[in-house]
């Protein structure tokens, strides 16, 4: 016996979420089939508007609908600080520390030349442009304190070093072998307090 | 900060599953969002197939598009016997033990005062009904070993005290207070072979 195809269907669906077995993808089909359908096509609404309509920031690379991310069109920002991070829930991490005021750029991940991601990949191109085009005075490596987030920083600074800006790395307090996201906050702001000049 | 809207309500909208606080709701969103668009798109139509044409079972009251499920639309059942359950996963539960090859009545959840779920909401009417006018002659009570469930059990059996049909409960073997979507096959054979008579 197998549930009916349009069951089987939802069930095997909700395996493309992370850390979502056999098991609880049944839990949440029969779970919501049975108590929350509004909560089933609310969901589905909201997967296929976020699916076709959310790109990427065409200034700073995070997740955004918007041409501009809300960050960047704020013009209220320090326009001279830039913090570099690999993915955009960092970018809420380093804003809930309320002590950064900057611009950031967000690489969508970090060098893995096991994977093929390279530079360009992280829209490094699109990074250096802007520092040599702008005003920008320091640079903050925030990539996370893992040994592909420390090489890409690595890189990074490699790259940049002809240019008159000061490139520092986040520093005490983050575990190493941690993700930036897991961080809580008075660990990130001690960590971003304490960064140190990389060149 | 917040994130863009539509990636703010895809989270709030993943809320609407069961475990799912609002870190693993983040978790979610942005690994479809950046890594699996592909499976956003499956799961959202998948969502909305299921909660618009998935309705119950117009025999059993399980969970089918069909008007007719699998088991109540298979000729080679045995006729004699009827199997009640809580709900659709267990119908799977019993069916993977291979000890038992009748037809199914799902009550979709269990008599519960508090809640205002009454012998209507369970369809006990039509269960009833089905006893009355077909040549059922052993009924096996299959609900959780909960206290919810042994007084729908037994209020089921009071019910039909009048009429000629020998009705069981499954016993050994089920771990008091547990659900039976989560005990293991051989388990649930040997409870099913060591039902006992109710009256
Ligand atoms: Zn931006
Ligand atoms: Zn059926």
């Amino acid at each position: 016996m197998s549930f009916s195809p349009l069951i089987q269907d939802l069930i095997e669906a909700f395996r493309c979420l992370p850390g979502v077995g056999p098991k609880t993808a049944q839990r949440m089909a029969f779970h919501l089939l049975e108590r929350d359908r509004d909560g089933a096509e609310h969901l589905s609404q909201a997967l296929v508007a976020a699916a076709e309509k959310v790109g990427h920031c065409s200034r700073c690379r995070t997740l955004s609908e918007a041409e501009l991310c809300e960050i960047c069109s704020d013009t209220r920002r320090d326009v001279d600080k830039l913090c570099v991070l690999e993915s955009p829930v960092d970018m809420l991490a380093v804003e809930q520390t309320g002590g950064f005021n900057g611009g950031y750029f967000v690489l969508m991940g970090h060098l893995s030349p096991i994977d093929g991601i390279g530079p360009d990949d992280l829209g490094l191109d699109k990074l250096f442009e802007r520092l040599e085009s702008s005003q920008i005075s320091e640079l903050i490596l925030a990539t996370n304190p893992t040994v592909e987030g420390e090489a890409t920083a690595h890189f990074i600074a490699e790259q940049i070093k002809h240019l008159d800006i000061k490139v520092t790395r986040i520093a005490h307090g983050v575990p190493v072998g941690g993700e930036l996201e897991y961080v809580d906050g008075g660990t990130l702001a001690h960590a971003l307090a304490g960064r140190r000049a990389l060149n």
